[in-house]
């Protein structure tokens, strides 16, 4: 199995790499993104390449021929996407459509797992979405990331590849620090207590959300490389079993002393954005592929502990 | 009122051309299409200009500074998407991005009326549609559109510009000749036999379609030119009040000698895509805007009778 991870280099595309070099699951796989990714310790050859998704020439170095399954990670998140429309259509769609480009341009046609979002979904917090829900998104990442995949069902439909677009919850506990993803506080009011660090709160304690965890969201895409996609048919996305979860069921796994480090600060901002994106899904479809379950907030918590607070601390120099 | 039409020397396009020289209602009127569409009688100026949606250059002219109204008409119809995937992608979805750029550059927001389809779902013959019915297309001229939907509802959300996507019903009765769209048997059935010639059906006299006159999807047309956007909220798309009928019922205008010169012909290929078409649709939000219904097949035909025989006729020599 010949793989190629686009975003190879981010916090997903990291994790997978890693599962794929531990179980030995590819003859081969390339790491592409923006900037080359690192090297990687692995039982098969890994390529790391520098590789703007918009650009074709730099696909054909990405993906090159003979590939099985393409992962494509590569995004502008929603609040950059919001701040910079060009960028995130630039990213978000018209790197997609050159990705399926690419792949309809190989002797045989390539599963390609995407990860779309809930963020393409409208109803709010009150929603119950089931599995045929129309996506009526509210933000641009979640328009970009919608039309991206009315554009592979479409290429999957063709025959020029095989896709499944995984619409993945709000992925917590993200380490490292902040980023630009309006949902970022959701990792930041775990994860900076747990450093010993404050941090603000922009939503209420009620505002509940839709989260798995990096281990499982990484679970969700190794099954997608591989499983029987014939029971799709033309549905091609899938809403995975995340776990739906409140601020204060969230922050009940701290201690008192962590919980004190979380400060209310509203911002309209954020909760514009986040507002928006629906907290429950029926997700029955994806149970009966083979999509596991996200377990309790616990299991997040000890997720986090196990593999990513060391390198947390770490990297902050905390 | 300064109104562009894109597509404007097409069937459609040229039909609200005229409605709008015999109201009076624009200030100016600037006719596009890929081969510059011929002059039109008005009470006020109508330029016309040869334009390719997918040339930002072109668009300029096509759209100039001021344009209060761009009804984008301009696309590649559904059997002719599915043979020439590359074509279709430019101009449903390229060319409407391109239209996106275009508006966005221009001082004020123009209102945008964009043609969808009810290509743009699945669910077939059994389904009925309600407003919030999800698109699952089926073929490529269906996921194009419902694409372009996407982004130009993420736009008008923006504030770049104002979005109507009206999904129109197979329209009918149709002059002139059969064209690429699969659908165009719908009209041929009935147009061919009025003409006194013989035409084939590619499909049983139970399928069922959803249909509009030419007149009432021109008046649609004009409605969404000039409505009141803010109850459209964020969702921009619009399912306006068609009419579900039989090949039964529709052959049912026709006298018996016209109706025996239709020659039942199946074909699998057109039974593929059209059959993926749902021909039910609640269309319950569109009444509460202002889209008229269609009254029966009578009213149909009366339509093709005062609007289009005689003009089909001569076009045809007949």
């Amino acid at each position: 199995m010949r793989v190629t991870i686009l975003g190879g280099g981010g916090f997903l595309g990291r994790k997978l790499a890693r599962r794929l070099a531990a179980e030995g699951a590819a003859t081969h796989l390339t790491l592409a993104d923006m900037a080359e990714p690192p090297p990687l310790d692995a039982p098969f050859p890994v390529t790391c390449v520098a590789a703007d998704v918009t650009d074709a020439a730099a696909l054909e170095r990405a993906i090159p021929d003979g590939t099985d399954v393409v992962v494509h990670l590569a995004a502008v998140v929603s609040a950059a996407a919001e701040a910079d429309y060009d960028l995130g259509l630039a990213v978000n769609l018209r790197g997609t459509l050159a990705v399926i480009e690419r792949c309809r341009g190989l002797a045989r046609p390539p599963r390609v797992v995407f990860t779309s979002s809930v963020a393409s979904f409208g109803g709010g917090q009150d929603a119950m979405l089931p599995d045929d829900a129309r996506q009526l998104p509210a933000n641009s990442y979640g328009a970009q990331k919608a039309a991206a995949e009315l554009l592979l069902q479409d290429a999957s439909r063709r025959g020029m590849l095989d896709a499944v677009s995984i619409r993945l919850p709000t992925v917590i506990i993200r380490p490292g620090r902040p980023n630009k993803a309006a949902s970022s506080f959701v990792s930041a009011i775990l994860r900076e207590p747990l450093l010993g660090l404050e941090t603000p709160l922009p939503v209420a304690e009620e505002f509940r959300v839709w989260v798995c965890s990096p281990r499982l969201a990484v679970e969700w895409l190794r099954h997608a490389m591989t499983m029987d996609t014939a029971p799709l048919g033309l549905d091609r996305g899938v809403n995975p079993p995340g776990l739906c979860v409140s601020v204060r069921e969230m922050l009940g796994v701290l201690s008192p002393a962590q919980r004190a480090l979380v400060r209310p600060a509203p911002d309209a901002g954020v909760q514009a954005i986040v507002g928006g994106w629906p907290a429950a899904f029926a997700a029955t479809r994806a149970r009966a592929l083979g999509f596991a379950p996200q377990p309790g907030m616990d299991a997040i918590l000890a997720t986090f502990l196990e593999d990513d607070l060391a390198a947390t601390r770490a990297e902050r120099g905390l």
